[in-house]
């Protein structure tokens, strides 16, 4: 999927941050619904168009978990449309004295902008919000071809990811 | 490590059950501190034993998150020790209509009680929160050996997981 052209290095914080090259990775905001959002998600998993309802009932869900739980976007300035996302979750265990793990969740880039390096820096921003909340690690699951990209951000490959689909 | 020795029905709900051997499955609770949590998970990752008051922060914590976190325990009539336990988070996703995923974490049975079909009933009834929950699926990392065991409780192998530790 990715194929980056040159390293780039973290961009920490969970601010908008100017990617230099037409790109603004940011938070998702409630007006990112019509730029795309769904659309972006569609490439990645089964994502229908939500109601304007259903998107806003669940960004406040998910705006309630606080530092917690962090989607972010890449804003493409030329179209103001969306060509990345991401998200980190933030698990609390018991186990580590009571530590916390990111999970990194529905990291998408839009065909038509891949190789340009946006993938492994959001992938950097969800990793480095989940350093800064306190995470002793962050897990994702993928596919085997998507190891290499992974690698390049960082990723060690640990364990088999088993599912049970209701 | 599990060795069930027979399928045992998957139990539903989240309350207590008695497991007609001397068991009984219910979620935790704050006196199980006392009865061997933190010696139990350290069967599983380095897990140093934790204040009453580190304890209860933790618990609250995720007691405020209702049926999105559920941690179930085994403990053992005879000596009132835990003897299993496991946990079901979820994830509030936007892909799939605003979709909920159960994430598996944190299974452990005593060394002393395997081969008696506990994990796989522990399981059984963390995939069944999850499922009246509504999600989709339930996911779960786990090392190779332990493949056959989640396979047994109705899981198929997916993708890889990555991990990046801090």
């Amino acid at each position: 999927m990715e194929q980056p052209h040159a390293p780039v290095a973290a961009e920490a914080g969970a601010g908008a941050a100017a990617a230099g090259d037409g790109y603004t990775i940011r938070p998702l905001e409630l007006s990112d619904l019509s730029k795309g959002f769904c659309e972006l998600l569609a490439q990645l998993s089964p994502s229908p168009p939500l109601s304007e309802e259903a998107f806003r009932a669940r960004f406040a869900e998910l705006a309630a978990l606080g530092a917690d739980h962090l989607v972010l976007v890449a804003e493409e300035a030329a179209t103001d449309r969306l060509t990345a996302a991401g998200a980190v979750l933030v698990e609390r265990k018991f186990i580590r004295r009571c530590g916390l793990v990111g999970h990194l969740e529905d990291v998408v880039v839009d065909a038509a902008a891949r190789g340009r390096g946006l993938g492994e820096r959001l992938v950097r921003r969800l990793v480095e919000h989940a350093r800064g909340r306190g995470c002793y690690k962050v897990i994702l699951n993928c596919t085997a071809e998507l190891k290499g990209f992974y690698a390049k951000c960082g990723f060690e490959e640990k364990n088999v990811q088993m599912g049970l689909y209701f």
